[in-house]
């Protein structure tokens, strides 16, 4: 029987570098068995544009339902001043909380072949292979009170809460260790202890999770302000990063660029475990809607085409055929084509098509 | 009559550097006619370890009392399991509180000679200079309510607020007008609107400020994630960016660690303008306590140093002696002299007290 997939390309460059995923689903109906029942849907400024809202319920459900959902991008200028919930990045907060999918693993691996697109030096970068696990449906995202009030004498304040619970903590530190056991068996936590009593508590949980369940993996920690200057400093010290919502969204970024290139990394968001014995999970690309090259045939597929393989290894049970993309788009890397964000000097531009029949044909 | 100096040199590696400058002060005394009445006070793990406090009130006092202060760091490891008030880290923020020093102004500027020492590419990170102003009285680390509450089912919720209002966002957004309008006229406003309604509000007071006081200087809105990305790809696009306490912390740590000379770098902290014309200020290194090289004599007393000639030139209107000193630094690390944390091959290196006596000699 088939595995549902929902597929939400968003706005942007999402549909067309979805498309090049759509080529190669085909191929893998035609010679790999893979079956699959796909809905496509509306989602960010492209469902504000029909349905006058970033998301709609139905779409939720859909979601909840599916096996996986592979995500686009959302974000358009065009709706940046529109109220606060129509804002096209209510789709994927509201999917992160509704399926409650708290763990968003994002890589930092360097590509050998890109080792030239960093603006890092070689040595710095060499083998760079980092995981950051960020919460995602807790911390300043999601606190009340939030909003913006008008005072008596007409001037305003913007609040917003941060706000972390023991288990909130405790089940994304386990992701985080249960990671880390299937590489080199480090973890580190980042919080802002010495400011911030969430901090402190996140710490302490962090701490006691190890102590009881993960003895055997190297725990340390560290202040976001010093873990953000030692991603610069020296990438290679960490392997697993564990950390909250806010300051997992600025690290991920910074880890991401660390690499040179953006346009090349996948990332999955988990939900527990479900009565099933499956997880709701979610798989998108790193980069954005990036609306200034939108339309124009050049944006980098591969992120969106190895996010699609993470969904296959780790929602399909499918690691044979994450496989073979995986070593498609490396062999594509090879051969010396590139897309414009990875373009170098000796090496031959090509653009989104023609990047994704290149995998295909690998 | 002499200007009225406070001097704390608090932990680690904080005394050792301060002693550097007592040299140029004593110095600045004979030959050239600096008077100063200085005073020296404990902060940090050395005022717990004698008075059980962080800071005691008659210090803040004295603070306020003072023409400007002069700050080491603190910050001690064998504090940081005792309770959340008796932090080292409680001096410093008190002392931005109680004076309202509001605008932490913390270049990141490339020292040519030292371009070897970061970590990113030459020819990315050659000619860096740019200006974090970061908002230090508001936002997170101070937002009521906050702290740690026991659930009655025995697991814990930590919190902290967020809260920024029109006045306060105005002022430090003047302070980064003003400063753009002597530098490149270009400033960065840095915020997290798309999911933060205090972001938003952030953004739209910067940009009412810009309209109706400054609208000769360009003015640039970046989301906070995206912003980390820009300072590692290609930091020379900034000149002044504007944020709030926890970005600025997390941001200028960052852009501070692209010049690979953290050990380098002053910082000025402002607060409003009082009656007598004059503002309160506090001048201290970016770098923090260090306490895994404390008293072996080998720490970079250059950031120190830097700091006390931003404080002549900005708070005691003594802007030839600040060149003296820089200009001294600048022909120190020409002549080969490195302290461990800049040392590059062919260099000559040199302990704290070599490298203080050297800027002294020049
Ligand atoms: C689109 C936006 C709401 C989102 C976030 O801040 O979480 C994005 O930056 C991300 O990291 O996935
Ligand atoms: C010591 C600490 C409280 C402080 C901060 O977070 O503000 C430090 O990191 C800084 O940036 O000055």
């Amino acid at each position: 029987d088939a595995h549902k997939l929902l597929v939400l390309a968003g706005d942007g460059i999402g549909p067309e570098v979805m498309r090049e995923v759509a080529r190669i689903v085909h191929w893998m109906s035609a010679y790999r068995g893979l079956k699959l029942e796909i809905t496509e849907e509306l989602v960010g400024a492209a469902s504000l544009a029909v349905h006058g809202v970033p998301i709609r319920d139905e779409v939720v459900e859909l979601a909840r339902q599916s096996d996986a959902v592979l995500f686009g991008s959302v974000g358009d200028p065009a709706w940046s001043h529109v109220g606060f919930d129509k804002r096209p990045e209510v789709a994927i907060l509201k999917l992160r909380k509704e399926l409650e999918l708290f763990a968003n693993l994002r890589p930092a691996k360097l590509f050998d072949a890109l080792i030239d697109a960093s603006a890092l030096k070689p040595e710095v970068v060499r083998g760079l292979d980092l995981m950051i696990v960020r919460e995602t449906v807790g911390g300043i995202y999601f606190g009340e009170p939030r909003g913006i009030e008008t005072l008596p004498d007409g001037s305003r304040r913007g609040i917003n809460t941060e706000v972390y619970t023991t288990s909130e903590i405790e089940r994304v530190a386990r992701v985080a260790f249960d990671l880390a056991r299937k590489r080199d068996n480090r973890v580190c936590s980042v919080e802002k202890c010495n400011v911030m009593e969430s901090g402190l508590l996140w710490k302490e949980v962090v701490t006691d999770v190890h102590k009881r369940e993960y003895p055997d993996v190297q725990l340390s920690h560290m202040l976001a302000d010093n873990c953000a200057m030692q991603l610069v400093r020296d990438p290679n010290q960490f392997d697993v990063i564990v950390t909250g919502n806010l300051f997992g969204d600025i690290l991920s970024d910074l880890a991401s660029m660390l690499t040179g290139s953006l346009g090349m990394l996948p990332s999955a968001t988990l939900g527990p475990v479900r009565a099933d014995g499956k997880r709701n999970a979610l798989y998108e690309p790193i980069h954005g809607s990036a609306p200034d090259i939108a339309g124009k045939g050049i944006a980098n597929p591969l992120a969106q085409i190895l996010s699609f393989a993470m969904l296959l290894r780790y929602s399909l049970n499918r690691g044979e055929d994450a496989d073979l993309i995986e070593t498609a788009v490396s062999n594509v890397l090879a051969s010396g084509l590139r897309t414009g964000d990875i373009m170098s000097s000796g090496m031959a531009r090509v653009g989104t098509e023609m990047m994704g029949q290149a995998v295909l044909r690998e």
